[in-house]
């Protein structure tokens, strides 16, 4: 790996943003034909969607990639357990791809890895607590960690026609960066989730200085989290909890339990504190805790004293007013350890009234009714719960409210904005907020995955798209699960399923017995014995109407299916599904 | 109906709130010998569960019940359009319900009626607004509304062992009340939801003097609405909702579409006061909405000038500018008409992008994501979108926050609490808020559905409980879905289900042909051919192993499903529903 040298202009004077501000300022080694080609960024997650982020940079025969995240499946999205990106748009190109570039070590960055990175088998470059992250996972899947590059924030990476150099962001997690594309059409900075937290846990502040050189530079375009546009002012810094957990520590008579997102180093770090201080031992309960934990602590991320945390086998021989413990399962996720310690379903922790159970995470949108229950279920079981709608300061947010955004902005004073990690109506109001910067509508970029943006010196425009779809991980599958059998899922679960056994002779072409109707999930045949009657009897004299056309299965399986939707319809104003099996017999 | 007369004594010197307080000083019409009967009172909905609010009042052979509420389907419960109370209580004692009293006109409060009031059918006592919505649904169920009476909140209902009456409060729709219900025990106050709105659109300010009247005599119990016990300080008024509306409309070029909560009144007369100031006509889209404004504005709750409304079917010669639209569908409930206008599926309302759309509903609990998905498809349409994330003052809440509750307590000063219409972690907060008052921990009663609270002079203690259970409401069907529908639907929207078909002969007891595999839901059958033909070989392996005993079905069924569950979870982790059907040949 080269170290690319910069040859710096002295910035633009008058600098109005939007106004025509050039592109491409630092030196590139190309022919000049180059600058007539342009390059293609691809959001294949990331945009109108808030995880699964994964950006491709193509310019000729390079291709860079930035994060290759996984996403969480929603209501329409039943039993499947994560979401990857769709790499088809690569299929034919994995020979041009130089690596993938990791922003920070969460999920929606990293969580793809080990689904995607057999298929383009390329360097993979990480910050070091995120690459710590991303072997620890490689090696529960079974995959090589030799291609897993920890990357030095000071340095610069070649990579064919990018040359990637980075500065330290805050978020919710330590190592957080944003990174800078020098490219043959401009400069590119490509800020994936931060905030700018003054005071931060771990002491390392956001390095905005780099930022604002390489803005003096001249950028072109500007990526730039946006999923907390829509709030006013300054996010909080990480350090206004630990004085919260003080206080609660001060009323907690029994265990004091804490539960966080398992990757929030820094959270961890204050529980921590807050033990050290008032003479508590620590236990760690949960897989991904425990887990996390052990890979922050071995990399220097955490500072936890000898003796400090006993093994959750052990933690009974502790008293409970000297017991602090960490847990897994802040969202309410069923199965999680907190969840089955809330159910009294676990092996080494036992709730007693006197206990106490902090939520420092605030529910993820879309599961706040899970978290609830939870919150709920303790309340039941009589030990003292504080959550955020009871007690302040239990959880900040780790990404930027509008005016931290702004800052950026007038770092990297960019002449292209584009917002991501965020839904498409944080989007209108990223666009809307820049507008009121000054800069043109056309100007602020806002494609969704799949879209491609074309890249010139001083142009950048959505022209055309790839084919991208979710790709569903259920189990051991990967992408084996379409959205037919989604569709399926979603019918059976609204309305349940009937069966019709067709026992057919194949010599007269006439039911040999008796149809049989078997359901699930739509009434309690026991007590709806009436209605499948009816139903046989509405089969029946549907065959009978039919039968010199009884041996086109085809047709037969039509002609029930609607009889029996429609019989079923009217009776009960259900619609399940109706699946005729026929039997030759 | 007779109006009693109340003999008042003067209020007890020095009253410390939890304090010996008697319970009973108004005058009994009864014998002395009833002093020694308890009340039973029993939530049959409304507890530890926000909705389908509905409260049981027994005393020897009178029963008084208040409110029959519906509630809504959460992620457990597919298919369930809605829940509604178990009155299996209540079975053998129809003769003994002297009324239903209505507290105000929420779906959560009345929805239940048109199920459950046939059972019963007994008088239905009702704010004006409540009987018009009330009235509405028994015309559209077909039911007679000759039971439904409106209630004069000056006067005083006598049903048997109980004395009623009322005084008004503020809530998000007119007419919403407090219920004073004089016992043979003493005196409860069962407050339903409200707030303290002192500047309410319809000028109707809640009767708290009434209710120091009541506290002055002396309160044994208060069961009062705790939704919001964890927000600190009081909750705005509803008429701060207007000047957001006016200024939107000063920047809104093409339609304003407003969409709320249909039965919010008080939030439509400010969406016509602006359409009125800005010379703009109005249209109502949505069954709800055109029918809760029929009712609303047939019973005088909604001032509309002449010749404002447009019908729905006309409003496509109003110029776009002129328009406002009040439309049904704020919760981003699929079907809904905004739902349908988002999906550019409505006859009558197509958006183009200079119109503007005004959401002032926050989401309830657990369906944001609903609401988040319709508001992004409206930013991806182009069109102007308001919500709550973005603009202040588009929503105020219908519920007391905590400095509302401890003014209805001080003014009602009972001996004994009880938290309604809220989650347990409600419940507990409530408990917290009163115990800082000074009421002893076990005066402050956490019951939740079905408990029995017995209550005597003095006296009120959790003691027993009723079985009650969800009634699913699917289509036609009411209670004729059980648990085990329900878990088979979940089931199947998890994982899909297997079909094994097994063609048997009966004299042989062998296969009479090759088994037959049907999957919906699991896997692309196209794509997993491999995957179900080495399941077939399973099934016969398994068969082959017990030939003895195939003509045992229960035991053939049982011995495939195991195999087969297996099977599919060692090759996929995947555990599909799985479905011998065996077909006699």
């Amino acid at each position: 790996m080269k170290i690319r040298s910069f040859k710096p202009k002295p910035p633009p004077s008058n600098f109005q943003p939007g106004a025509s501000n050039p592109g491409n300022l630092t030196q590139v080694v190309e022919q000049s034909a180059g600058k007539f080609d342009s390059l293609k960024l691809i959001p294949l997650g990331g945009v109108g969607d808030v995880t699964k982020n994964m950006y491709v940079y193509e310019y000729k025969n390079d291709i860079l990639i930035v994060d290759c995240g996984m996403g969480f499946p929603d209501e329409a999205m039943p039993g499947i357990d994560l979401v990857i990106p769709d790499i088809s748009y690569l299929k034919d190109k994995k020979s041009k791809v130089r690596g993938i570039i990791i922003s920070h070590g969460h999920e929606d960055h990293i969580g793809g890895l080990p689904y995607i990175w057999p298929e383009l088998n390329c360097p993979i470059f990480a910050p070091n607590l995120a690459a710590g992250f991303i072997r620890a996972k490689f090696t529960e899947h079974g995959l090589s960690k030799d291609m897993v590059k920890t990357t030095d924030l000071n340095s610069k990476l070649n990579l064919g026609a990018f040359n990637v150099s980075f500065y330290r962001v805050t978020h919710s997690i330590p190592d957080a960066t944003g990174i800078v594309l020098d490219t043959p059409v401009g400069t590119i900075v490509h800020q994936a989730d931060f905030k700018l937290d003054w005071t931060p846990v771990d002491g390392q502040v956001a390095e905005i200085g780099k930022l604002g050189v390489v803005g003096e530079k001249g950028v072109l375009l500007l990526l730039i989290d946006s999923l907390r546009i829509e709030k006013e002012g300054y996010s909080l810094s990480e350090k206004s909890i630990q004085p919260t957990f003080e206080e609660i520590e001060k009323k907690a008579q029994g265990k004091l339990i804490i539960t966080t997102n398992s990757s929030n180093i820094s959270r961890i770090q204050q529980a921590i504190n807050v033990a050290v201080a008032s003479d508590r031992k620590v236990s760690l309960v949960g897989r991904s805790m425990e887990g996390n934990f052990q890979v922050a602590r071995d990399l220097g991320y955490l500072d936890v004293p000898p003796n400090l945390v006993v093994p959750m086998e052990e933690m009974k021989r502790i008293a409970d007013e000297k017991l602090l413990v960490i847990i897994a399962g802040s969202q309410g996720q069923p199965g999680s350890a907190l969840s089955r310690v809330a159910n009294n379903d676990h092996r080494f922790l036992t709730l007693k009234s006197k206990d106490s159970v902090v939520f420092s995470a605030d529910p993820i949108p879309s599961s706040e009714s899970a978290q609830f229950a939870l919150i709920d279920k303790l309340s039941r079981s009589g030990v003292s719960v504080y959550y955020t709608g009871l007690t302040d300061n239990l959880h900040v947010s780790g990404h930027a409210s509008s005016e931290e955004i702004k800052v950026m902005i007038n770092l990297a004073r960019p002449k292209f904005l584009m917002p991501i990690g965020a839904t498409f109506r944080h989007m209108r109001a990223f666009s809307q907020m820049a507008q009121s910067l000054g800069y043109p509508e056309k100007n602020i970029l806002l494609p969704e995955d799949g879209k491609v943006i074309e890249i010139r010196e001083n142009m950048a425009v959505i022209n055309g798209r790839v084919e991208v779809k979710n790709i569903y991980v259920d189990g051991l599958g990967v992408g084996d699960i379409s959205n037919i059998v989604l569709r399926d899922r979603l019918v059976m679960s609204e309305e349940g399923i009937v069966l019709v056994v067709l026992p057919l002779d194949v010599h007269t072409s006439r039911l040999s017995g008796e149809p049989d109707i078997i359901s699930r999930g739509f009434v309690l045949e026991k007590e709806s014995a009436e209605l499948l009657e009816n139903a046989k009897q509405v089969v029946k004299s549907a065959l009978s109407r039919h039968q010199d056309q009884v041996l086109d299965w085809r047709f037969l399986r039509r002609h029930i299916e609607e009889n029996l939707e429609k019989f079923f319809y009217d009776e009960t104003k259900r619609r399940p599904m109706v699946l005729p099996v026929i039997v030759e017999v």
